[in-house]
């Protein structure tokens, strides 16, 4: 099953807002077996938005439709729809009290305009918001539904969770999907991909790898479809296990584990602690360690030595080997975090 | 004019990878007066990048691609490319050499997988990237021109810069555009807005104003359009000039500068060092500090200090105010700055 999102607003397209709505719907629609074939940015412009409605639509059997319904008068999504659809905007008075009480419990009055957020197309099903006065809206047309969200993160994201995902998993019969992410460090793209092609060709077709790089970091995902969730899981993790036979020492996570969670975890496990002493990194390794939450248990500080001064006083840095090398040494860092 | 970008990657489409190459290259081509006006993701598959390529062409004069340039194999742009504008892959020795050079820079060998980014379509002009193995592709076809470009932000950022701008530029006759950036700090955006309300009412109505807010900060966008750039150039600094004399208070810089370049300009021109220490922002501030090139002149260091040991010892925090405030004091910092 495929499907398309559109994402509707001028602020996109001038590079204001980066469209992080889509990446976070497209991997929910993912997660439920939904294959997202397009993202589809269009401006807050009646004939743009009719457009990529009937493109999308000549595509695939869903269009997720974002942004334009707020209540301020840039907004033009909803007249446009209603021409779409032809529909009649007709005042929904749930949606209204829905408002109202939003309102109340943010101590506001209702103004007009926000009276006009309850009005809604006469032929599509109105979706809870309850975090904001936009409903959202399902259509069905031609045996094509299209459901419309504010563009609100929050909003969206609870109307998706709550609402949508349910609805479409009782609607079609979805394939099951595996994925997974073999995080890898220390070696480039190129050279990884020499050394596991024999593994990488073995995938059955039904498996597909991608290499998503980074600095000093190669994602290695995999992307397993079929119909047994649990059969699926097992190719994979038997996958898994042959690549970390075959790169035990470039793997250091999976998934969405980030590089300094992990040196947390091990420092927890070995009951060690860490310090840095930093130079031309400026506090960034300290940084990046202090940003996992708790890491004040295994993290006890840094010395970020910009001043020569404080490379000689502090860490006992030899004024020659400075003079060497400009920066402090692998010794340093190891004597620091024994010392501190 | 206005042109569209295609944004090529599985990656985009199941939601692993935000689209903010997108985003940062629509505010470039805004800069310049181009507007965009769609962004399109598709997959790393033939058919629908052939088909993205014939429908943005009947839309618009500029199409901007990036993505599925990589050495391995999950990438098939370049044949698809190849197909679509009838070209044959050739050996280009130029961007061989530089291949060369960047491996002998990286001091590692230059595979095959490598060599074959050397194998370029015969009717593109090959766009350079310093930083990266993948050209650039620069294509014209029936009117329209087609850049496409590697994935990898660095480079792509790199080449738009330094070869598509300029090139754009000479090519067409474009709009005079004039931005300006006011930098506050200090104010929220709605009470913000209120303060300048009577400004901001009389801008005329080729000059727009967008509020761009983020954690403790909030920018002003100017943008004004016209025939005669230096006309602009002066309507705006005049209207910089009395929005200055409005809130003086809460302007800190313009256009790009960052809070922490500034804080280093006014360090020098007072020939003043700075030094942090930092418990809860765990060496961020000394980041962003040392972010800032030549920072080594005013930045002498800092101590990160998590452990209430290091507080007391190295920073002379009294016991009773870490268990009272549980963090570094104001004043701490300001003795730790005097002492180091």
């Amino acid at each position: 099953m495929f499907s398309e999102i559109i994402s509707i607003g001028d602020e996109l397209l001038i590079g204001q807002v980066i469209n992080s709505n889509a990446s976070w719907i497209a991997q929910q629609m993912n997660s439920i077996g939904i294959s997202v074939s397009r993202i589809n940015v269009v401006a807050d412009n009646h004939d743009e938005i009719i457009s990529a409605l009937s493109e999308s639509s000549n595509r695939v059997k869903i269009v997720i439709i974002t942004g334009g319904l707020g209540p301020t008068k840039d907004d033009i999504t909803k007249p446009t729809i209603c021409e779409y659809f032809n529909s009649k905007l007709v005042f929904n008075e749930d949606a209204y009290q829905d408002i109202v009480s939003l309102f109340s419990i943010r101590s506001s009055k209702v103004t007009e305009i926000n009276k006009n957020q309850a009005m809604l197309p006469d032929n599509c099903i109105a979706l809870p918001n309850k975090e904001g006065t936009a409903r959202g809206m399902w259509f069905e047309k031609n045996g094509v539904i299209y459901v419309f969200m504010p563009g609100v993160p929050f909003e969206m994201k609870t109307m998706v969770s709550q609402t949508i995902l349910p609805e479409l998993i009782k609607k079609f019969t979805l394939p099951a999907i595996v994925h997974k992410t073999v995080l890898t460090q220390g070696i480039g793209e190129s050279y990884l991909s020499e050394i596991i092609a024999s593994w990488e060709n073995e995938l059955p077709s039904h498996i597909k790898l991608a290499y998503l790089p980074s600095p000093g970091i190669v994602r290695l995902r995999l992307t397993a479809k079929g119909e047994d969730k649990n059969i699926l899981q097992k190719e994979v993790d038997l996958l898994v296990k042959k690549l970390e036979q075959i790169i035990p020492q470039y793997i250091y996570g999976m998934d969405e584990e980030l590089l300094e969670s992990i040196i947390g975890k091990l420092l927890r496990e070995k009951k060690q602690t860490i310090a840095t002493a930093e130079s031309c990194t400026g506090g960034y390794i300290a940084h990046l360690i202090t940003s996992i939450p708790g890491s004040s248990d295994y993290f006890t500080g840094s010395i970020v030595s910009y001043d020569n001064r404080i490379k000689i006083d502090e860490l006992g840095v030899d004024r020659s080997s400075i003079e060497k090398h400009g920066a402090v040494s692998k010794e340093i860092v190891t004597q620091m975090a024994e010392n501190i």
